[in-house]
């Protein structure tokens, strides 16, 4: 049995992090930022609750947390959406992760920072969390709307080409990769992806079958968790994040998905939860004494902003002002894969402590802004335009 | 981020547990016997699959696992039947504890062997586990019988006194205990249960009106967690072992009660097996190489059958032979709590790797021996009297 002290940081931890959630989700805020203010808050820099000596079991908690958390990412992402997403997705994906990582480097260029530094931060900014601007756009009911297809088509693209720069950075901060040896680990990275997307789906479905996994109750979730926390070990081993692994086990899933949808819902809600308080528990509030740190926050928060904003409206113009308008804020909150970068960064002691400060600061704001704003445009497409919503 | 080692060894367990636990399943026998003998196979002593050195993290999921297996007895416990229970019921769960641990001490010291050595060994062989005899009888349709009522009751106070004896064996191996300190503990234990057993359920009711909890979806599961990973820090915290907090957080749970039970249900196939996988990982196959290491295995684990047969015939002799016969029967299974207070034992130092062995090997034949016999005895009882069973 494992230490008195551990089950206690667990349940401060758990707490902390539901209880704020629940408070945030109350006024109409989204929950992940409750659970990282609740790490925040009874982590090691603020009340102590939870210290650094148990570190490695929450640690392990997290990144089970996060492993089940890109599980259901890729377990709502459509393999057939993906083919068939409209070329305004595809320009908003590309262009929503090309302009952040390119003005992002370029700003840390600019204020003189080192190679690893640049590349993290940069990385960080790269991908939406399209889970807020989902919420959203489902409680106003337009989520089926052009513009929701749209922003949902290209959350994907996103969410592939970011795990791609997660990769690639990751591979850059393991060692000094040469150009041969990068454009190695980008390819390896996109085989895994092909070879496990295409076999995936036929060998999910033959195991399936021969297991005559229905027979016996809980299967289809088992299987699920296997297969997750498989390829999640196999991706670990040859380089990559585990959460790719995971992320392709639930875009491969096919066998009895809206069961193993429902039945991972409370290991996500007992899981997930860890990952954000873990990752808001490393924040040092005190870095932002440091005026200097508040200032790049700033910088990378409009930046982060305007980027997005930009590359969506620019992208999606053809629907018009007014839908561009909306995928581009739609495309503004970043989330759980920013916040891994970053904490990958700030475990491989890449970068420091200030820097981290900035993209968790960075992701409270965005994700805090961006619903307000997107109900405010939604509400008003809705009024101009009410039949416009299709089924 | 945990290293990449210790992923790949929760797959490992983890895969072992769950295809060892279909196997047996898929022949009608119990899966936690697969789980267990998965842990032994990818253990440290057979493949090696599993090793020491990522012990701390794969104890947290056996830990939480064994959390969430003691939550779901406490929540499938009624504290109204616990009062309700009839004398029947009552008499075999103290016999039938009060049986295998003096006969069990006894033959202990018979064989000389040391005061940790007896009361571990003793106190193991106390629990039974009614799962496997529950769904025997609910296979059958024989649960709602007297005799399976019975059982059912008498298992509960067969918990509760388990508990107890654990915490008293756990309080004699923290220090050598005189007389006084040991009421102390039993006094503890027995307020921690009454405070708990009485006071819980208002303030539970309480929390959940205060809280509003309905409006937001998942709480009732939130709150069972938070309730759970609670008292069971509270539990250690002053010095009982956590399941038995976890224990209490199931029994006093009340709120949206069926919601919560099917919604733990995932949660628990996910966390559950690493227990009993961890549990048999710890096993030393290689000690059963010892003649006299077998011969003891054998003669506990028949007196644990012969003592829990004896208590439950004689305690229920008022329902008639074959009756009375079915409950002796029905409670020789032993599992979680057993092979708890050995794996306690084993932690700190106690008990040798032999005598873990000799517990796991008793636990694994009266489960694996009970289906059986229990099949015959129901058969025949639904034979003789088919219209015995009550709706």
């Amino acid at each position: 049995m494992a230490e008195s002290s551990v089950l206690i940081e667990i349940f401060v931890l758990f707490a902390a992090a539901k209880i704020l959630g629940e408070v945030f989700e109350h006024f109409g805020q989204p929950a992940v930022v409750g659970e990282l203010l609740g790490g925040v808050l009874v982590g090691p820099h603020l009340l102590g609750a939870v210290g650094a000596d148990s570190e490695p079991v929450l640690e392990l908690l997290a990144e089970l947390g996060v492993i089940i958390l890109l599980f259901t990412v890729g377990l709502e992402t459509s393999l057939g959406e993906l083919r068939h997403v409209g070329r305004p997705a595809l320009l908003v994906g590309f262009l929503g992760v090309a302009a952040p990582f390119a003005l992002g480097a370029a700003l840390m260029v600019g204020l003189g920072y080192e190679r690893g530094d640049i590349l993290f931060v940069a990385a960080a900014m790269v991908a939406t969390s399209v889970g807020v601007t989902a919420r959203v756009l489902r409680d106003l009911g337009a989520l089926r709307t052009p513009p929701g297809r749209v922003v949902l088509g290209a959350a994907v693209v996103d969410d592939v080409l970011a795990l791609l720069i997660l990769a690639v950075v990751g591979g850059l901060a393991a060692g000094d990769l040469s150009t041969i040896e990068l454009s190695l680990t980008v390819l390896e990275v996109l085989v895994f992806i092909v070879v496990v997307g295409v076999a995936g789906p036929g060998v999910v479905k033959k195991v399936s079958e021969l297991a005559h996994l229905p027979i016996v109750p809980g299967s289809p979730l088992v299987f699920a968790l296997l297969l997750t926390l498989g390829l999640a070990a196999l991706s670990e081993t040859i380089g990559l994040a585990a959460i790719i692994g995971a992320f392709l086990a639930g875009l491969i899933f096919e066998f009895n998905k809206s069961e193993v949808t429902s039945q991972v819902e409370p290991i996500y809600e007992f899981l997930v939860p860890f990952f954000f308080a873990v990752t808001g528990s490393r924040l040092d509030p005190g870095v932002f004494i440091d005026l200097s740190i508040v200032g790049l926050a700033a910088a990378v928060t409009v930046l982060a902003i305007l980027t997005k904003v930009g590359a969506g409206y620019w992208g999606s113009r053809s629907l018009g002002r007014g839908d561009a308008m909306l995928v581009g804020v739609g495309m503004v909150p970043r989330g759980e894969v920013g916040l891994i970068v970053a904490s990958i960064g700030l475990g491989l002691g890449i970068i420091s402590a200030d820097l981290y400060g900035v993209v968790v600061a960075m992701t409270i704001v965005t994700t805090l802004a961006t619903p307000p704003v997107l109900g405010v445009l939604v509400r008003r497409r809705l009024r101009d335009s009410p039949r416009a919503e299709e089924p």
